[in-house]
């Protein structure tokens, strides 16, 4: 057995604590051994919860640490390039929350960066850890259903973010479809070729005044020749709707919902059962320590990681080209984005 | 109790003796009385069969019989807008088979002749009398799921048509797109504004040669500002796959495949179940009958028939659209249409 | 092609009608000619409706019509072994609905006048004929499932009789559970050795006056070695519950309820689903068909037929068995009926 | 917010094991201090891998800290009542595993002793607190189906225990089947009256000749006049088979097995998903967490424990009835246990 690896994180956001947890509760070989966050109170709180030894509010003092072989970074978007750039310099591996960036100048100057450090990146796409959405994947990737022809992708919230996230996110497609894309790019195996979406705010009117839509249609041709559809809202009141289906030239594999039970009660109005899993946080745990462990299992066996940095960047091309179509209410091909 | 509706039908293929068996044997307020098909054989060899006292060669004679109240059309779609408009003007009322033409001036003339005839036009759209659809529809016109935002249908074939049926067929989406187009009105309640397409031929080369596709993802905006996608393909190699979705503010409302049986199978190797039904045939058994019982009534009770001719018009224009937008690789309006 | 079998209803209830009906739009081989009921205004309403030749108060006239190949006996219980053998020895092939008598002598005496005639006898047995549990049937005699180790039966009505049939029905067990105990048989292909029941009446005390129970569960050791179990109410409120699992060396094979529709909404109260179909006119349509479909073909193709006289003494002997292990509080065992 | 319980785990096999886990990783409210075995080696290596301060071959040593609150027993059956006992004493508060022991004199001693100590005690019994059985109890509790009339439980192990088990297990019964009478007396809120008992072995006759049955299905009468069935097997091919379901006057409540992934492939041969977990450590690993929380919750918040000693008595006094009833042929009413 390998000497356990020992790991930072840097953020201590929702996201961040999950990680935090993860990695002291349930991934065997590491080791949280720093947090940090710009509010330094918040490092020290998750410390204490966690029993983690060293908590500060500058992570530089984390990326000088040379018994750090890792960093976890779940700070906000806008300096995760950066971080990238000097963690890889410091010659930690990096596992880094989606997005890398929404400008693909720095994307492309962080990738470089982990390209010329020889570390390891993996971008934090948990839902490829999902069991259901991995095993179809698997059944996809093995040739149960042929060759795959069409993908379908549900994807809704349960409730929008506020206004004020929604006016820095970045916009629906980089923000919430980015991971849509990414599992039509995992499901299908291939790239995609010309972007078309319609989207509209059906749910808030607040929402088109601050520049976003709440409702979308996405679809698309791939280099495979396959062709996707995606569909996302902001409000299924019924909670977190995650589907996917890929089919093929000799059938179709799909995933359902995850409930939290399995009971059903028929009465004499009908038959009912329970709502799907309310949010992420409900719905991922599963994934989130999925993705964790192989991004540990990864360094420690030096392999390439599950989800590339490569992946990272697709994401927010696709993202990036389905805004653009919106705007100008025309099929983009990926080749326009750069 | 009303005295029977004394019907005939004109057209003897496949489709044309369902109709026929479905009045002898399911439709209490009719009485099939007499049958015509070109191949005056056909029409002896179901007049023989369902005990029907009159077949011909030639529907002129049955138009020109004054006890036959109503004619059901199901000869080739090159002949419904002419024999709609001779069934017109001689009075009788009418049920077509869908589509009424691709031609637009067309079927323009037959809805005229229908309208100043003052009888009733009833389109063979019999999806919208699946039981499983029409309670998705009763669902959201009650309020269920609140306003309609997303309207999402899988409609696969399990196997293409052949080369010959291909070349004349009007293309996928004149020809079996038009059915989801139909559903995309009737379960919405809304006209389509805007329609976007994408196709190839995946499944057969061949298919392309023949100048048509054979999977496609068609997208549209609609007038009441919701979305809708429809994903088709010629070959579910696991049976007719037809599935439907209207999602909105307060929900979502489904409808799933139909079976043959509902046994299930553990072991060892799995969980199995039935396929879902294989064809049209099988999956709309019941759709088929409630249409004509839908039809019987309206000219019975002297009400609207469920399905109109504007419900067939508009379905041809969507096709035009659809077919228009894969060719140019654009989204078009329906109002460049004419 | 065979010239088509000339058939006669006798007995033109609720169930009578059935046949009736399906005899003349569904059953392509046969030909209904005559309806007899002692109440003759009924026959004759039947005879109108169907356009059936002949209608009789005397179902003797039709047993003297030599043109008459079989008969379809859906009088009271309390007549049903009488004109078996007044039909057996007028050289009919004979459909007999369920029980045969609750008196043993009697049905002895109503198969040995069968035997001795050399004509057919099929029980209404309708439930083997349902495809889903045609299915399951198919799957344990194929050897999907292995060895059967255990059969298990829900059985549940959607409302009790009323207390007048009650009275005279026999008792649940030869009323209701007969049903299932033919399942058991068909399902298992064994016969059973000991019956133990429990049963009360908890939804109606009156019917506890009436000398009957409204809940039970049945359990029995069969021939084989396999083990079952059934439980039976009088009133489910979400309407009529029929399941049957058979588990296996190899496997279960199972049969879920059937509903009208595949729809479902999700809402902010949960996932809702259609209730199964009210009661055995709805849920065993088909298997109505079907069953009359298997006797007519055994009669035309001289094949034995599927459900026979000695499947209708069986299952009165397995009602007979649970009925004294409920009087006495003790296993019964078969072998003790006689 | 309370100091966090110090808790000692007794016996260090596959549940103590599970229990140990739990403790560090997912009981907020606990601290795991200490643990024992009687094989040193096996507490020291579970103490090393928690991180856990102190480990012993000798239980003793721990009843005697006081700084131990609460003992977690997972030893050997026949070690149970006695530990119980030395624990009371030493004023710990309990949670021992199912079953206390098969001799209801030594139960009736363990619980007299908790009782005398006025500590709590908590009984293994997990499935209580698996999320859909769970779910079902609430609904029957708060009245969704009205007053139970019949309770259905399916249990299925996916392969016998060894033979050397089995003939130190106390018999199917009390061993296997006692979860089930657990999960009655859960369920319907009711004792038993009366219990019936068919069995045999199916699956493997040397689990005959080793004195137990593999197949079963136990009927009851309850106290409230529900009647309830169990039907188990030692090898379900499909994995570990945990349904149930109570029927009522205003409905029914069931809960379904719980698969790893909710996947679905639909292929020209069927449609397939996922089968059942493999066993109790994949099915009920949610269950034992919950478990655990609620004993730490009842101690911590000086309430009474969610299963209590008198639910460890009656499980095993149903255990014996069916032993006997199994033994002689005959229902056996609880009363003539003793």
């Amino acid at each position: 057995m390998n000497p356990p690896l020992d790991v930072a994180v840097i953020g201590c956001g929702r996201i961040g604590r999950i990680h935090a947890e993860n990695l002291v509760t349930r991934i065997a070989g590491a080791r949280l051994v720093a947090v940090a966050d710009i509010i330094e109170d918040c490092a020290r709180q998750v410390a204490a919860q966690y029993r983690v030894p060293t908590a500060t509010g500058d992570y530089h003092e984390l990326l000088a640490d040379k018994t750090i072989h890792a960093v976890v970074i779940c700070s906000s978007t806008d300096t995760h390039s950066r971080i990238i750039q000097e963690a890889a310099a410091a010659g930690k591996h990096i596992f880094c929350e989606k997005p890398i960036d929404y400008d693909l100048a720095r994307i492309h100057a962080a990738l470089s960066a982990v390209e010329k450090a020889g570390v390891k990146l993996q971008i934090g796409f948990n839902r490829r850890f999902d069991p259901s959405f991995a095993r179809v994947r698997e059944l996809v990737s093995g040739g149960a259903i042929g060759q795959p022809h069409i993908i379908r992708i549900t994807s809704r919230d349960p409730e929008p973010p506020s206004l004020e996230y929604i006016k820095v996110s970045g916009g629906m497609f980089l923000d919430m479809t980015i991971h849509d894309f990414d599992m039509v790019r995992f499901l299908s195996g291939s790239e995609a070729e010309e972007i078309y979406a319609i989207g509209d705010s059906l749910i808030d009117r607040s929402i088109r005044d601050a520049g976003d839509v709440d409702t979308a249609i996405v679809t698309m041709r791939l280099k495979s020749g396959a062709l996707a559809t995606i569909d996302n809202s902001f409000k299924a009141v019924y909670g977190y709707d995650q589907r996917i289906e890929v089919f093929g030239s000799k059938g179709s594999a799909s995933a359902a919902n995850q409930t939290p039970d399995n009971h059903m009660l028929m009465d004499a109005a009908g038959v009912h059962r329970a709502k799907p899993l309310y949010f992420f946080l409900e719905r991922y745990t599963e994934a989130y320590v999925r993705e964790m462990r192989g991004f540990v299992d990864a360094v420690l066996k030096n392999e390439p990681p599950p989800v590339t940095g490569e992946a990272g960047l697709q994401a927010v091309v696709m993202g990036l080209a389905a805004t653009l179509s919106l705007k100008e209410g025309r099929p983009v091909k990926l080749a326009e984005i750069s």
